[in-house]
């Protein structure tokens, strides 16, 4: 099950990709895709459907596939060849970051680089919607609450990550820095998150390749893991780090975000998005 | 103006303190204390209320004095005789990490203890209420900004915030480890931000003792610093770091909180908390 959110800015309304390629109006179903929507009396409800007798409307412009995010959290150096490209050791424990609710946008929504922005990077990573409130969970348990996938880029401003002194959180909730999307798969269609491959282009030529069997942390572990540090809550997202090829670990020099360049990339059965970078201008944020 | 909102969980009301000491129920002319009644018209409108023909009402459990908090941004660091207490340099920018909204509490909410937490500690801190959109604005412009302040104890497992890798946030978003108010103290009835006495006790002895003319980044330099790296939106909570007396310094040896302890702690014109400390339990989180 695939769902999505999509129309102009403000007035989005629920849909499903379905099988047949169409794009169903879940609206006479459900008002939106809300926190409660992703739940597995909410999933199977929506499961229970018969998509084909929905109506089907022309896909607007992709939002975020649900509403109501209280947490984007986010993994660091979770692929043990991107830890080596990035010149650092691989992590004992899962690297915990936080990246701004506001940095959320829909799948093709433009890259605004911050004013003065030189660093600017890109991060195809898995991301992990939560269903089902998580509080101590075991690895055994942690895929129950979890509801479904999503492709994210994790845009990261390296300078402000790395060189303005204290956490990453800096450099990473700037806003549109958080594409998420095109759909929220559930997790029954998508199986096994721990065999995705994922690949990431700028301009067209290929920067990222990588699957998720090469996490260090698995996504059992993580949300197992963060459990103990605080309550996911249905709605939350968690991404899951990146492989390696980002543009600060490329060779001879680091290669980064500028006006112009085109991002696109995917995740195996969670969709593709593309990105168009712009310097910055707040009305292709709020506009 | 002194906001708040009481009653039982789920069924908070707003209110604001008069003068004559009395609470006085808002729920006539407002539904919620929400981000938009923060905004400059929004507290205008508040302030036009003749409070005194307003319902007195007896105080009930105080909650968060608003609702829709979507950031609850977090600096380190920002007293200098902290830093050193901490054995930590005096940071050159400010250090910017970032505690769940989730860990949001009412002032006299129990602080409850994660599974085998041992290094929980205490840090009574200055809060900052965004009341309009913040997003690159200078530092002369900057408190225009903020609707208003409140008092915050920035719990912190230190454990989780700095043995376990990675950056500060596992150790600043555990249930709990938030409480607000008791109310949202509006920014003229504050004035100065600069000058604020504040202090904290646990279990009546005295352990810290500050005032916010001894911080290293001011109020209006913060919200203007964050602005770059991130929109501060109406309702968006900056807590701006603790002075000296946090557990983790003490001599000859750390103290940390136990169940049993009470924290007692306040600011100076915005209110004081009381929070019983206990082992963990989820009914006391939830109930």
């Amino acid at each position: 099950m695939k769902l999505l959110r999509h129309g102009p800015k403000g007035q989005e309304k629920p849909a499903l990709l379905h099988t047949d390629g169409t794009v169903r109006d879940l609206s006479p179903a459900l008002p939106d895709i809300v926190p409660g929507t992703l739940s597995q009396p909410g999933m199977a409800a929506l499961r229970s459907l018969d998509a084909s007798t929905l109506p089907i409307v022309p896909q607007g412009r992709l939002a975020v596939p649900w509403t109501g995010m209280r947490k984007f959290i986010a993994i660091g150096l979770n692929y043990a060849d991107h830890a080596a490209e990035a010149n650092m050791p691989i992590p004992k424990e899962p690297i915990v970051f936080t990246k701004t609710v506001d940095s959320a946008v829909g799948c093709n929504h433009p890259v605004v680089l911050p004013q003065g922005s030189v660093k600017s990077d890109w991060e195809v990573e898995l991301g992990v919607v939560i269903g089902t409130r998580a509080r101590y969970v075991s690895e055994a348990d942690a895929l129950n609450h979890v509801a479904g996938y999503c492709t994210i880029n994790d845009v990261s401003e390296r300078e402000y990550q790395l060189e303005r002194g204290g956490t990453w959180d800096k450099g990473k909730g700037c806003d549109t820095f958080g594409p998420i999307g095109p759909w929220l798969v559930s997790a029954d269609e998508v199986g096994d998150p721990q065999d995705l491959s994922m690949w990431l282009d700028v301009n067209g030529e290929r920067q990222q390749t990588g699957n998720t069997r090469t996490m260090i942390f698995t996504v059992a572990q993580l949300v197992s893991y963060l459990s103990h540090f605080m309550t996911l809550e249905p709605g939350d997202l968690i991404t899951t780090g990146t492989p390696p090829g980002v543009g600060m670990g490329k060779k001879p020099q680091p290669q980064f975000l500028k006006p112009g360049d085109v991002i696109t990339l995917g995740i195996e059965r969670l969709g593709e998005q593309k990105q168009t970078v712009f310097a910055w201008d707040p009305e292709l944020i709020d506009g």
